[in-house]
């Protein structure tokens, strides 16, 4: 960069353009507001949005049940296009389309260099957009440590087939990963909602044999098992039972919990068999109670890992590859379309579980 | 056991009833003889034969390019039915469908404590069936400690969905799980034999993207398309540029070599990213360099690692429940069927390679 | 085994002999009986007892705690002298000196084949000696599955310098390996009993730097730091708050649980590094709450692993290697010592904890 | 930062000052030349040198083994000062006493980002500073990506203590920490320079019991013995089959290569147990040949795996924490001081290996 081109760079702030933004502001209310369009500082980019989705997250958000700063712009899941590079970011330039992970790593910081991505900088410090950054449900966002964190899409594929992978199928996968699932493994997912859809997915592309899906909803098994389950059973009709019964007492190899609540986190434990792995996705809040029998009173050599959803753009890029080869095809997923303007009735749907939602596509013109 | 239980156990071999069994005499030369059925002793069993097969490293043996005693039962692949029990031998009963891996480790010794199981007692000597014990192309064998090495075949699954997990999808699937094949990993495998395509299988059911398969045959190839490669090279057109240029440069992450010479490993090597892991399943004979730039002088972070066919039942059973759950069908495999009489016939076929044959089913009636 | 053997061997228990053995009667009730001295079937091992010893866990079965059949023998860890071998126990004979582990697998069952010999046949299965089967409180006792757990002595290698490799030594190691403490790793231990000192001793083998002790025994954390320990605490000194700020807010990499209480379960939660692991391995009984600030509320991408004493002659042969190349001297922990005879004297003391007592040596004359 | 300290930035280079620096002009042709001090560019930091060493990758450098191009400054291990800190570098301030190890990655790429830090960008692309980068020895240097690779010393830890960590001792860790050494294991290690003497100390410091260090120099195994050998075997002597024998026939169960020779290679590959791993820390050229027997023809489920000196702030984090408390003390392999001004003497004695020379440390005033 030339000295010209620095000054240039400084003085952008003042020539600053607005944009619309979907803004917390209190418990229960939010919604777009004008804001300045960020100028991309060293190492950042700046994106301009083309599909963004919400998240359940979101949803904790508006409902003050997860705080954050009044007047944070929400979001975390985006596809765009880059609008500016900051000073240090290096083999990308405007115009190309990305994707940008919900989890954007500095790689740099000895939690990063350890392999600890998304724990950047400190405990979830690597959730930034729409948690501690102002986040993508608007027109454009700011992009941290850009060099990691932005993804070049292949063209011949669509918005639609990539941005799940940003949080929801990352996410969703690591459940599968972090819970080392084996070729021929038994699995139990608890919970059907789209994260758990993608661990029930994930245990499948890993090669799990049996996989017993868990849900409330009949229409969430029916999509379970278009993503891989080989048993779903509803929740109200003690799924313990069953699952140890289908497996003669043995219970399952690995064990997902993709809520959050005590009664999943529970049977997810009362199932897994000696030896076996609870991989937890989910996020809790209250009291988190462990069944002693479920753990054999410490004695049953088990494993609980938690895995905060995987960011960076090389897991982006290796997600990426599982859509351009055609093992994976999220787009069943995101149910309903809206545009930005009409974000207020895409929250109220998505909050409503109505219509069968799951995942709604938020396009921004 | 009682007393009078053990005295007839005992007296059994004076009751010596016969059958026919393929033996190997000396280079070149084999064939059915009458031999003793076997009694069985204390741990182990003996299996009434429904269906066998033919390995490639059965055709070294006739060849005497892997030493074997002469007057050995050939043969490491069997269906059957328990015909007796040895003492010790808990939990099962005669007249039960038996599926026997090829490798049948002890359980109890140093190397199959540590997991090494196809190492038991020392190198490769889990390989017992048809190596240094007789073998199972016969109406009749000997199982090696039973309690470790019997597996019970469930009633709707047929002996022809089953008995290639004993040796060759036990061995390809194995390329891919040493691999460490992750989500979305590229992966190459050089040869698409029988086990060549196990591998390829074992790639994508372990969720590879990218799987590159190399073979000189294009019948093969057209299998390993089905098996889940999602690129087909013939080995005659520089697979290594062409997967270098498909990669962009980077290389695989996982390179798999099922054959066993020098060029199919050298290439495996030239394609391997830095980082990435060589699994290999060949036999080698004669000498085996390593390129050096294919190690990057030895400063690539890379990984090679061998195996030898996993077994015992524990490993039988997991890949059952990939076939009950219909997660893998290995029947196109078996091309071509014999009774046991015709064994020469079916040997020579094997051997020719003719007809497109990729494994031969033995009936034993 | 000749039929004339195998008569001989079936006649053998009308020839029965006694022996004096540590039998529990009743919750509070115990104490030495005369018993027959068992034979030996097929697959196991009579040993004649030189030195056995008492485990905490020994106490809460005589206190009733642990529920086990009234009339067995209590005790898991001994060293003694084959005296008899079953039929199929091959490569050992009568006379020679052996360690036999607290846990005992068969090695032959399917989760003993997939390495979790602890587990061996069901939950907590391996651990069958002073459990589910007479125990080694006695003169002699019966090993089962001998085969896989009979570990001989080299004769330069006291009792007293293996005899705590049984259950102590492999116990509290294997705090520091399923912990998977890698070089310059900082850990934390909860409680300094023997298997707590032990973890403190295996995370310095395995090459942790610091190493924070904590306990409420003054006595018990300066052998802490003989054993490894770079800095200790007691429990009454709020030692979550001293390890946060001695590792700058960081936490440590792995925390480790050897008593089996909330407050330390918790504790070691609450220094843990987002990407760490608790490793337990303590024996828990009525609630066990998750501090969900201490998991960061399930984002913390940390692990939580149990292990039970690892068993097998392969594990007993590896850790009495640490003792014959001098890496490890356990014999501080043994700081008394008693006769059979004065048994119920070595469990007063031990259950006293007076006098300075860690673990009682009880010699079998 | 603001407009007029970036203007400030980029006209520094006009104020260009000179140092000394040790460069390559063609090979067997190198020595001090006068070079500006180098401007840090925007997320680079540059260094003032306190103290350096030579590597023997060095001494290939001089004599063209290892190409370079001519002009560059060698050297890659340094202790020195924060002299200035480029745009984007944040938590450093000048003035402070840093360690850089000799593998600077950027922790951004997909590599980087996927764990293999040495091959960042591409094959060995970490390697920067004395290879594709003007290198340390000399009064300044330049270092990238300073957010991941400048670790702040402790005050109380002396430049001696340290700088070895830069590249020997990372290396030679990482041989015993890639072949995965357990708790017990046997451990054999070729070749006993300053890497390999890390390796052994490597081993001990992970928990190995028996290790067999072998070299051509009986000085060298001397150390070796105070740095963890157990058994200690003249090159000349036959070691293989004097481990074969030490180990009853069963081999090792990592075997560490730490030279690079075809010998040293093939005799680690003989010592191997089956189901054991060679970790190969040497760089190689010429031909490098398989013994099949060592490989069991491919049978023998053995890993070799190849490490480049791991490097980051994490790394070498965590290794000074082994120095803090005392873990390891590499100051007895710094066995003679030059200053810079001497350094063409250091490297003569340094190629000599008289004087019982292993590093030679080069103090810049």
């Amino acid at each position: 960069m030339t000295l010209l081109e620095l000054i240039e760079h400084e003085q952008k702030p003042f020539q600053t353009r607005t944009m619309k933004a979907n803004v917390f502001r209190a418990p229960g209310q939010f919604g777009l507001e004008e804001k300045a369009i960020p100028p991309a500082g060293p190492g950042e980019a700046v994106i301009k949005v083309k599909l963004t989705t919400i998240c359940g997250t979101d949803v904790h958000i508006i409902r003050g049940e997860y705080p954050v700063r009044p007047g944070l712009t929400i979001g975390h899941e985006a596809v765009g296009v880059i609008h500016e590079l900051g000073p240090g970011v290096t083999g990308y330039e405007p115009g190309q389309r990305v994707l940008v992970g919900a989890i954007t790593p500095c790689g740099q910081c000895e939690l990063c260099l350890a392999g600890h991505l998304a724990q950047c900088g400190g405990p979830m410090g690597g959730w930034r957009l729409g948690n501690t950054w102002d986040g993508v449900q608007a027109e454009y966002f700011r992009v941290p440590f850009a060099q990691a964190n932005l993804t070049v899409i292949p063209d011949d594929l669509a918005d639609e087939e990539v941005i799940l992978l940003a949080d929801i199928a990352s996410t969703g996968f690591s459940a599968a990963e972090s819970g080392r699932v084996r070729l021929g493994d038994t699995v139990a997912v608890f919970a059907q909602g789209p994260i758990g859809l993608c661990a029930t997915l994930g245990a499948k592309l890993m090669g799990a044999s049996h996989i017993f899906a868990v849900d409330a909803d009949r229409g969430r098994l029916q999509i379970a098992r278009e993503f891989g389950a080989t048993v779903t059973l509803l929740s109200e009709e003690d799924p313990v039972k069953k699952i140890l019964e289908l497996t003669g007492g043995a219970g399952v190899d690995v064990s997902i919990e993709a809520l959050g609540l005590q009664t999943t986190f529970e049977n997810a434990l009362r199932v897994l068999a000696p030896g076996g792995t609870l991989s937890s996705v989910g996020v809790y809040s209250g009291h988190l109670q462990v069944p002693l029998e479920g753990i054999h009173a410490g004695l049953g050599d088990q494993t609980i890992v938690t895995t905060l959803c995987p960011g960076g753009k090389e897991r982006m890029r290796r997600l990426m590859r599982l859509v351009e080869t055609h093992r994976i095809n999220l787009r069943p997923l995101l149910t309903h379309t809206f545009s930005l303007e009409e974000i207020a009735q895409a929250y109220q749907l998505f909050e409503s579980r109505a219509q069968g939602v799951l995942k709604v596509a938020i396009r921004v013109p």
